[in-house]
């Protein structure tokens, strides 16, 4: 099968960096095509702005969302978001790879995204009617695919537990998770993600790693996060919120997933992520 | 007062451009003084590297936080880092103006999050005990200020609603207004949210702009989003769980707010924005 990756850390020789240098073996160890988009030594424009229609002229007014259904039904985008929508298209399965910085992704990748998930590519995808409100959450271009992310943190466990400080790990994941992923029609598997970073060291560093190769040998037999598809009458279209019999006493984040589907493990709140345990933390960037 | 508007638009005649010049002008016209970081015209650097640290040799191994940190105190931070934690000192209150884009800020503020809170300005600041895990989420360097955001988003009210596909609005935003803005010690103001962007046009802009120059005239007065301090007996430490007695029922983001205080109105979820209704929609970046 074949993987992308698509990792964004600066630092090749941390502990991020051997990690992706372990899941691309992994991978292919196991006959899988990997490649990978390590957007820092890419040098990534993370920016979105006018230079990525190759069409626009100085001067003219920029709608980030028309001017880039324009460039790509037209073959006038940037050259470097069309590599990266070729990958996208050639992936089996995406691994989004990143620390937590201020609770989501770096600004690197959030750029990949603005800029690779254009207007008819990711969004904008299958018309809208009174049945259905586009191609998307569940269905969509990248429909048919699995997504997964690894997620390292400095923060504890405990601090993102269901009543933890920083809010619940599922929680502050369901943006990238749903909205940036399973929105193209990904299916989305549980993150695997890594606390307490500091505390990582020689010692404890086989484990985790063991415990990353375990999920990576199961990326396609893992069940995906049972989000709820919108086209598939969960919802009332087109104010999509949830039927009055879907989940009736649910609100928020959570309501979103189904609570049955497949054997797929519910927990405190809705993922099962693989979490590795190790001692007491310094500060990291938070987290 | 003095404030700083974070601006994160690329089109100046766009409607997030005509909301910043209003905000600037309706805000002198009360006195105020005003500075705007415009990220998009000042060419901010988005991504947070190596250098951002004037001390970085070439080949040095880069590690986030601790450059983050020796930078800081030792004066060798990059001079527009230092620029805008100076902006952030000399501001009594802080707005962040942006569309939302794949369901949070647009990558270059993002990228101006991580590079202008470095260590020891923004996070790892204070003692970390038995009894205070450091100053932070209601303590900390950005104490006294007050900060609120401006978001437009193309998506409708109803789909941001509690049971709304795209999770609740202040769920969606509470990475930002917990984990960004709280966290330095801000006191957060409900949001100023702008749904359904695409239909607004003449006819309804005036009503836009009246209804957050409300909202800025009140800048000084409206009741903030009460967040519960870290320090303040509510969590166990280190763990940063809530204690057992607190809100015993609750989980998740909402959990983090006191349901009672000065009068806060606390809504279906924990904000209470601002709302403008307009009609139909078609798709803008989601959202």
């Amino acid at each position: 099968m074949n993987v992308l990756l698509v990792y964004a850390h600066p630092e090749p020789k941390s502990l991020n960096g051997s990690l992706k240098d372990f899941t691309v073996k992994r991978l292919q160890d196991a006959g899988h095509t990997v490649q990978v988009s390590d957007l820092y030594a890419m040098k990534w424009k993370a920016v979105l702005d006018a230079h990525d229609s190759l069409a626009k002229e100085p001067g003219e007014l920029f709608y980030p969302s028309r001017d880039s259904k324009h460039a790509f039904e037209n073959g006038l985008q940037s050259k470097d978001i069309e590599l990266e929508q070729e990958k996208l298209l050639w992936a089996d399965a995406v691994i989004l790879q990143f620390p937590l910085w201020w609770f989501t992704m770096p600004a690197i990748l959030k750029g990949w995204v603005e800029r690779v998930y254009a207007y008819g590519f990711a969004y904008g995808v299958g018309e809208h009617s009174d049945a259905r409100w586009g191609e998307r959450y569940g269905e969509g271009r990248l429909a048919g695919k699995r997504a997964m992310l690894v997620v390292t943190t400095g923060g504890w466990e405990s601090h993102y537990s269901s009543r933890g400080i920083n809010g619940p790990m599922d929680d502050v994941l369901f943006p990238i998770q749903h909205g940036i992923l399973y929105y193209p029609g990904f299916d989305v598997l549980p993150p695997f993600v890594i606390y307490r970073t500091s505390r990582i060291d020689e010692t404890n560093y086989p484990a985790v790693q063991d415990a990353l190769g375990q999920r990576l040998d199961k990326l396609w037999t893992t069940a995906p996060i049972p989000f709820r598809a919108q086209n598939g009458g969960a919802y009332t279209i087109p104010e999509l919120t949830l039927r009055a019999d879907i989940a009736p006493d649910q609100v928020g984040f959570g309501a979103h997933v189904e609570q049955e589907r497949d054997g797929y493990a519910v927990g405190s709140s809705y993922g099962a992520s693989a979490r590795l345990r190790t001692s007491a933390s310094p500060v990291a960037i938070p987290d």
